[in-house]
């Protein structure tokens, strides 16, 4: 049931620091497989999403106008009371986590780092291929981040901008998408890898067809689900997660979302291939 | 060749109307084939192409967003001192000329009522199909511009989400591509259109591809060429165009072009694509 209104966090000073929002933002809809790996992960928290649909997709754009879409999303969430920030986007983690942390009051969680880093422990022969967007691609930041880890690891890269506009158009396991996905990744399977980075937050909603395409030998790291790990081993480690027992707090976990732009695909991704549960939706105009 | 620079048309007091610049946008680099048709039809005419490269796509945006974005790029055209803005983009058409046009102080032209004039010209048949963005369909803009002028002409239309990722991706004669139109085009071939309208500023550089599937019989009508031949005569009625010969000018013709993002792909559509001579490009950050 999806209520269109205004989100109800409003972070009033009787709550204290574990009842804050998670902020999670994408440029659009792909950020919701974090959302739903962090409601795996972490049930008890309320997690308030922004999905940036007005300026969507940030894949193919400059990192200098990636950072600055990022900063003002960012500063939304903050002046929404959130306690930390997750960056639910490749290309916006790549670009803008760096520069951005520093100049932000709250920790900033990307999916870069988390998925870098369970590749690098996943990889037995150290042969890890990258898949991404334009931008995440061409930022090398995957391969820094894994070489940093262990620098005896190849790294094979491919970017696939025709994957987000396949998915968004929910062509999941459509013959079109399977020809495209072996163009993208025949080279890297031909260089040897056992371990492929889903570097895209789109692309784990077509994991079986790329499992498909790998064989089995080939292991997928979903950078979703190693973000919201690392999400709540910082949640953890500052005390300011939801431990204690749901009935003990007066509100119940929620989900709200700030949408940039009105977008069906979202809806449609949100509901039936993630089965979110939305408590509020609404739409506001973010940055200048 | 091309300068990375400022726009050099300031537009001087001592220059005349007729020196003004054409403005014309688009979201991306769609528009440039409309900027192309106007070089053909309109040799003399300085040009200053806006191309919204920071925001780009529209066509699955909201018609409340593509309204303020033009707005915002009509604005920032006639602040370049422009004769007359040309909406070189059929979702913008198809949603914000009507309502933009009594806000601003020149004419304002787009594709949409240009390209369904012509088509209603060119059936035979009474039977017409349109393809185009999600936005562009959804407003059943076509539809109504069609059976204003002829309400006994039946159209059949369908979007097409796919063809601007492929486009911009170069994949203008790759068999995705093609089993990709044949999904499109083959519901409104079974109606037995001789008509189909090419609803998107992408779409000439797919011509070859779509002539072949529709078969000869079918009459493709281009937007760009129509917009162009619309502009031209606009412009002869208010005698503000380069009617004299080009030497007695102290300006070369120009095409001056500002993005509000970097842009690979643009360049290369333009100049490989297209073959068009850029006198400038600059980048600038246009809208709120």
């Amino acid at each position: 049931m999806i209520n269109i209104g205004m989100p109800s966090q409003s972070n009033t000073p009787s709550h204290d620091v574990a009842d804050a929002p998670i902020g999670v933002f994408d440029s659009g809809i792909g950020g919701l497989t974090v959302v739903e790996a962090l409601r795996r992960v972490l049930p008890l928290e309320r997690i308030l999403y922004i999905g940036d649909t007005a300026r969507v997709p940030y894949g193919g754009k400059s990192a200098e106008t990636v950072i600055r879409y990022s900063r003002e999303i960012s500063e939304h969430l903050i002046g929404e009371g959130a306690k930390l920030i997750v960056v639910a986007c490749n290309t916006a983690s790549a670009l803008a986590v760096s520069i951005l942390a520093p100049m932000i009051d709250v920790p900033l969680i990307g999916v870069l780092e988390p998925g870098a880093s369970a590749a690098v422990k996943a990889t037995k022969n150290k042969r890890i291929g990258v898949i991404g967007t334009k931008a995440t691609i061409g930022s090398f930041a995957y391969e820094k981040a894994i070489r940093t880890l262990d620098s005896e690891i190849t790294v094979s890269s491919a970017a696939c901008p025709l994957l987000v506009p396949l998915i968004e158009e929910g062509l999941y396991e459509d013959d079109v998408t399977s020809v495209i996905l072996r163009r993208y990744l025949e080279p890297m399977l031909a260089n040897g890898i056992d371990t492929l980075v889903l570097g895209c937050t789109h692309y784990p909603l077509l994991k079986r067809t790329i499992q498909l395409i790998c064989g089995p030998e080939v292991t997928l790291v979903d950078s979703a689900e190693n973000c919201a790990l690392a999400v709540r081993e910082l949640l953890a480690s500052q005390t300011h997660h939801r431990d204690i027992p749901r009935s003990i707090h007066l509100d119940t976990p929620r989900l709200d979302i700030v949408l940039t732009d009105s977008s069906e695909g979202f809806l449609r991704v949100a509901e039936k291939s993630l089965d979110l549960t939305i408590d509020s939706l609404s739409f506001r105009q973010i940055g200048k």
